[in-house]
């Protein structure tokens, strides 16, 4: 448990203590711009190393410190899921996707080093992901890995964050319903979220009630996190939200304030939170960090 | 082991045998066309589904033969080593790569499906494969599972596919080295070949001398495979080649007939055949079929 969770919690300083440890392993993980093909790897580093909220990996430590675990043995999937996670922004960046200029305030990848190369760093970084999964082998037992990875891989793809992208795709420009819009934000960004909670439990030896309690805290957070993306789209500042305010609107994009209107957005975030919560009922303080997290998902700037 | 091998072997009739159970378990395993998101779906199976020679998973299902094995098995695995070959054709044949229009003679799927759809699918290809490996406990234990998984890992990322192809790209128009040559087959082409052999005989329970026999198999088929097609871009027809020939003269591409001419590039492809069937050596009949592999790389059209 890391010792700033033990006295005066805030989420704060816990979670600049967590990007610190996170950032240092995978500066140590990912390929070295020494070796080749280097600027291959440098463009990966550029993207990967950006400045980020780290918010899957702190996840999954958050979740190996609060079923009892030791979150230094969960840190190669923790990146992994970072790993997963930038992939899919490097993706989504390209022309033939969003075509965004800029992602976290710096140039996006394929500004920087071209389409081709930023396709092929995205693809490295999903098989370098898998590979680090594997290899976390070293501090965790191997029937603990293999259903996390399965989770993660099915959770990555379409049945998860590729298939939510494709629908999310498919809708622009149309009208969606509830269920749609449901499935999107489930898929596209709830399904990493929740296999990120889940993989830090699983690979830290909860027990089969706390992973189901845990299934559940992470499906509330990664819609209530979802919904408030989109209401910061419309309400938000560009810092805070790392993409331009107003961008949803600019593509036609189905977001909650524009099928339910602001206000009932703000509520239904605020309702997936307390649900959140309430799983967490028969967690002790040692899930204060997955607590404050939750809260955070909608205080960004509500 | 198939019924083919026990009398009268011969290759074609091994090869069509093993494409249809490979075909079969390929339409088992990929995402429903009546499931979400369809059109995805159904660009997945466009693709995945086509004609091809499926060696990759033919060698899987081999090797595991030739150590005693059953290939069912194995089928899982054999299955994902497909679609990490599949997902690099889709994503090598986009605009911003090689921009191609054709492949084994049908449209390429971003031509048929578009940029972004085949971008995706190639993303939900590589999560796919992953995801099979795991499942594959079902058949293998654990701790052969997890090894094999993060060989794949490896030879399909920057340290593998990924990376050759990024030092392919980054050589066109530029005189390259035979060290450079040899780095872009082997880890090109090489790295999954060779991860298919070894899948094969690590899930099965080869024996360690069997599985470094095989490493070394595995590296001389590649690179023979790899001269061979350098060899037929120049001399074969598009129906054996499965793209333009001449093509890699036109993008100016690092071939061995560039570097060494066609005659002592065809000496050097036999020479690696041989080689790949001295490490056969202390391996029974049911091996032949992985030495009429090594010999079916040159004598394609050579």
């Amino acid at each position: 448990m890391s010792p700033t969770v033990a006295t005066h919690f805030t989420l704060k300083s816990y979670l600049t203590y967590q990007q610190a440890r996170i950032e240092e392993a995978l500066h140590h993980f990912l390929p070295s711009p020494d070796s080749r093909p280097q600027t291959l790897h440098e463009s990966i580093r550029y993207s990967v190393l950006a400045p980020g909220k780290r918010l899957r990996p702190i996840l999954t430590l958050a979740t190996a410190e609060a079923v009892g675990g030791d979150s230094e043995v969960v840190m190669p999937t923790a990146c992994a899921l970072e790993c997963i996670h930038v992939f899919s922004l490097i993706h989504d960046d390209l022309p033939c996707m969003d075509n965004d200029d800029y992602r976290r305030g710096r140039l996006t990848n394929h500004k920087v080093y071209g389409d081709a190369m930023a396709l092929l760093a995205g693809d490295a970084l999903l098989a370098l992901a898998f590979q680090l999964i594997a290899e976390n082998v070293s501090l965790v037992p191997a029937e603990r890995i293999l259903p996390t990875l399965r989770l993660v891989a099915e959770a990555s793809g379409t049945w998860g964050m590729v298939g939510g992208q494709m629908v999310d795709m498919e809708s622009q420009g149309n009208e969606v319903t509830a269920e749609t819009l449901r499935y999107i934000h489930a898929y596209k960004t709830g399904a990493l979220l929740s296999a990120s909670v889940l993989s830090g439990a699983m690979l830290a030896g909860g027990t089969e009630t706390q992973i189901e309690n845990l299934k559940q805290y992470g499906a509330h957070i990664g819609l209530a996190f979802q919904i408030a993306d989109d209401i910061l789209d419309i309400t938000g500042d560009q810092t805070k939200l790392g993409k331009p305010v107003g961008s949803d609107e600019e593509r036609d994009k189905a977001t909650y304030p524009r099928l339910y209107g602001l206000d009932e957005s703000k509520r239904k975030a605020h309702a997936e939170v307390e649900a959140a919560l309430a799983t967490l009922s028969d967690f002790d303080e040692r899930a204060e960090p997955l607590r404050a997290i939750a809260r955070y998902t909608v205080e960004r700037d509500l």
